[in-house]
């Protein structure tokens, strides 16, 4: 594997993980008052976009990396809705 | 330009713009508490990586997207040193 495809990998590891904490944060204290709901329903959007973007361009990375992302954001949408 | 470019220059629209109302709501109401400083500082350096992958793959709009959403991670950092 190109020294430059490793790169990317660990740059969507690291953009993919990073929404981890603040998943574990929202729901740990049950507490979202200052997280942006329009952040996370207009991140979702481009989150799906990149995903059919990649499904078109036959590329695994960008499949997965926005769709563990995109899952990680709808979790804290919902914990957004539940603990407004 | 083809379609599939257009897809992701949409999707490389929202995920970047969709950090503009973070930033502002933590500047308006000076409240960071519920947001994850681990999840910024960690997110910041993935998209140094993806800023950095975008240099050497000669891709304008990764370079773009990833610089404009690296300032405003960058921001809502700097909001959440301040207003702990």
């Amino acid at each position: 594997m190109q020294n430059i495809e490793i790169l990317g990998l660990v740059a969507a590891a690291l953009t993919t993980s990073a929404f981890v904490p603040q998943v574990y944060k929202a729901w740990k204290h049950k507490s979202t008052k200052d997280i942006s709901l329009t952040m996370y329903l207009v991140f979702l959007m481009g989150l799906i976009l990149w995903f059919i973007y990649g499904v078109y361009q036959e590329s695994l990375s960008i499949m997965l990396a926005n769709g563990i992302t995109g899952v990680l954001a709808f979790i804290v949408i919902i914990l957004k809705l539940k603990h407004r």
